[in-house]
């Protein structure tokens, strides 16, 4: 799906979102890449990196400008719908955190 | 390793290490395991959650009270041991970000 994601300087927030699958595709897939395409798209989105492991425990974090870009992001009508589809069949669990990025490096 | 962290109430940090491995082992499952056998022992810990897809590209969250004893992990002996097998045998690439926690929800 992706990798490392090209990010500014910080200051800048992510949302950091780690998930249990139920077992199973159900739809899964191709939604998970519907939203990333969808997400692209959204004012104030910076980027995303994403992995999971083969018991189906993964973490995502989407990277965005700043809290009012993840209001709207939430409340985006096929998200929306995505999000109700996660509660009900794609997750057995999952948590979500919001946070302020303040400092970044890296290795290349 | 882990899955889910219990974690407190926000607010509290989060140390994101995005990482793309070198193929092979070469010693690094182990040292993985001891790092957070390690960490869980450091004042301020509270908690890591951890994936890594077929192709090597990983995601580590770990969770710490505050930046003092993120600092204080960072200048850890064995912890800088392990830094430096990172940089020169374990990864392609790293991304490390810092970020404090500001709200957290969850589904279970």
């Amino acid at each position: 799906m992706t990798s490392f994601a090209k990010l500014p300087e910080p200051p800048y927030y992510a949302v950091i979102f780690s998930s249990q699958r139920t077992p199973g595709d159900d739809g899964y897939g191709e939604m998970a890449e519907r939203m990333v395409e969808l997400a692209e798209g959204q004012a104030g989105f910076l980027g995303v990196e994403s992995a999971r492991d083969a018991d189906g425990f993964g973490i995502t974090v989407s990277y965005w400008q700043d809290e009012a870009s993840i209001a709207n992001w939430k409340r985006h009508g096929e998200h929306k719908l995505a999000q109700q589809y996660g509660h009900e069949r794609w997750y057995e669990r999952f948590e979500l955190r919001v946070a302020k990025v303040e400092r970044a490096h890296g290795m290349r």
